[in-house]
């Protein structure tokens, strides 16, 4: 089965917003084996919007609706969608009566133009809202179903999951869908896809869809079958090879992130961390932050953005930094050392580099040397990124984590 | 005039991919003053997009499509557009051959399939492409301009900006168009909107748009008119009576982010600043070092992310935690002390709270204290954030920067 998503409103055809229901609500078809063949964002524009319903439901089993169901006269979504099949609005003194229970609970008083939420395309099924005023809207029409669903997201995917989900399952016909999602470190997208391309391009099922971002690859199976098993079997059939091919550089077959894979590897050996920044001024600490109960092993950090904070807090010599520089492979060496000793930590990474956009220190920028400190000595990696001062801070917080991820792993650098 | 945006690309249509080119493409077309209509994905079906691309050149004087010219068979962009326009593909050996000669100077073989990128719509401008392979071309049919973009953004906006943007300047009426971004902190959507829409609400031009986000809310003022002066006029008038309203909470009339404002502020007064963060886990320090050179008042910063290290590294009392407990106004402020006495700042801040997802100590989840300390001793400001992990996180970054502005500004908090 096919789907189509419109959104509408004007916000949404500006250079500033992006409709990101239809993500949450492709997903959601997705899992249900329906495809979504077209979206479309119309403005509040009722003639429009009609004649893009009319265009969907001629060639789409099921169309959905997002925004447009307000109170004000710019929100046309009843309106248009009654235009596009040729039915009447019909008001509902009950919803109307809701509505103003609702204001009144907040001591408030319902205008008059909210009555304009009290109108349902005659025929439809009334869709509650219980985390705002919009009802939604369920409308058979021949072979196609058609759903009115509010804009704000937290209450379209509440009216999605609650009240349209089970009328789909009935709906469309059972199958099972299986996602496998491996994420790898340290590899360029063309690289990765030159590698597995031969592998998944033999398959139309399951769907391979590799997402790529700051030296951070997420490689996306998706398995369409009748069985849990028959799933399972095909799935493992295509990412067998690809784990061949790929190898320790997948850190995560669960979609989880790196600090999500690292934070487990210390758990499970006692381990604890603490890191020293510069370029990348808390990034790491952040990210590794991300994670709930990683106070569990992760202890703290220093960014320090001077030189004097680097021998002052960290116990760098003046010396190494006169005679290296602070983006040097000593300074990062002793940044580790140091945290390590203040932190008393299993574990200890620093990161010192040049982000931009001006080099200094006649130090090109996207240098950037990390360093892991433990009980046996300290390592350090050189490496030389491209790109701006977001994309240089977001590669050397990678790599950082991917480097430890390595020594836990006893995996070769 | 109007403009319609087609996208194009099954890969557009997961749950993991939007298209984004045409929020570029809506901000070039604005400042031309041309208004988007519809915005439309489709997939890589030959059919469905020759019939989406006739609805479009039938109500709109503009359309744009991206993606779909590369070189397999998925790409289909050229053979719909010449279906819907009724015309003919033209093989051009000259664009075969700067292909070829493309593929030979990276000492690659090119394959026969990328000969269908060589095809051009009869009648159509051909469009270089200098960053990568795919050509772009113009059409004008009646009083329509239909242009095939390359889908990559960096092709996209290169092509865009050097091919399409002179040949739509002679198109379309000139207009003068001026944006002016406020932005407000500390402020809830709801607030700020009920407090200034009675002022922009009075006007079309300038077009209001807000957008909020974890306690940040920007508010663009568009105006569209036919000269300068005028369209400063019309924004001084708007924006005006709105800074009357808001005041000191707007923070920026330039767009720049809160960590700018307050880089701007520390500078101009030779001030300088060190943090102590423990549930914001270095987000805090992150976001002031994402400005360039702000290593000139920036100094450093800890991340401790326990008891032991709040009383080793900052010289909290372990009293101190025992009694009032790690979130605490009594903590937050021995942080702030700490931290400002360590680096020799002008102004230190310190962040202390519960992030969740679970309570600890008796505190529930959302709690934030910051703290502010400089010569003249340190105040501290509790809240209690709604949200997850990550908004919890954001807010209370945003608050700690805050409230740096004011004392900077000499603000009440």
């Amino acid at each position: 089965m096919n789907a189509e998503i419109i959104a509408v409103g004007s916000e949404l055809l500006t250079p500033q917003r992006i409709d990101t229901n239809s993500l949450f609500l492709t997903g959601e078809l997705n899992n249900l084996g329906v495809e979504v063949t077209t979206k479309c964002v119309v403005g509040d524009d009722y003639e429009r919007l009609a004649d893009t319903v009319r265009r969907a439901i001629a060639r789409s089993e099921i169309v959905l609706l997002s925004g447009g169901l307000g109170p004000t006269e710019d929100d046309v979504t009843r309106e248009a969608v009654a235009l596009a099949l040729d039915r009447k609005l019909v008001f509902h003194p009950e919803i109307s009566d809701q509505l103003e229970h609702r204001f009144r609970q907040t001591n408030r008083k319902m205008a008059e133009v909210n009555k304009r939420q009290a109108f349902i395309i005659a025929g439809a099924e009334i869709l509650p809202n219980d985390r705002g005023t919009a009802p939604g809207q369920w409308i058979d029409e021949s072979n196609v179903s058609i759903m009115l669903l509010p804009g704000p997201p937290h209450e379209l995917k509440a009216m999605f999951t609650r009240q349209c989900l089970p009328r789909l399952e009935r709906l469309v016909p059972k199958q099972v869908i299986r996602t496998l999602v491996m994420r790898v470190a340290g590899m360029a997208e063309s690289d990765l896809d030159q590698a597995i391309s031969p592998v998944y391009k033999k398959y139309s099922n399951p769907v391979t869809t590799i997402l790529a971002a700051d030296g951070d690859i997420q490689i996306h199976l998706r398995a369409r079958c009748t069985s849990e098993a028959e799933a399972r079997a095909l799935l493992a059939e295509v990412a067998g090879p690809i784990e061949l091919v790929l190898g320790d550089r997948i850190y995560s077959r669960n979609g989880e992130p790196l600090e999500v894979t690292v934070g487990e590897l210390l758990k499970k050996r006692n381990a604890t961390l603490a890191v020293a920044e510069s370029c990348t001024g808390g990034l790491l600490a952040q990210r590794i932050t991300t994670v709930p109960g990683s106070s569990n092993y992760f202890l703290g950090g220093f960014v320090t953005y001077t030189n004097r904070m680097k021998i002052d807090w960290l116990g760098v010599r003046e010396e190494t930094l006169l005679q290296h520089g602070a983006v040097s492979s000593e300074t990062a060496e002793a940044m580790a050392v140091g945290v390590r000793r203040r932190a008393g930590s299993t574990f200890a990474l620093s990161i010192t580099g040049e982000a931009g956009p001006e080099p200094a220190e006649n130090v090109p920028v996207g240098t950037v040397y990390v360093a892991l400190a433990n009980d046996t000595g300290c390592q350090v990696v050189h490496r030389q990124f491209l790109g701006d001062r977001a994309r240089i801070r977001s590669f050397a917080a990678q790599m950082a984590l991917d480097l430890l991820r390595k020594k836990c792993t006893q995996l070769a650098v």
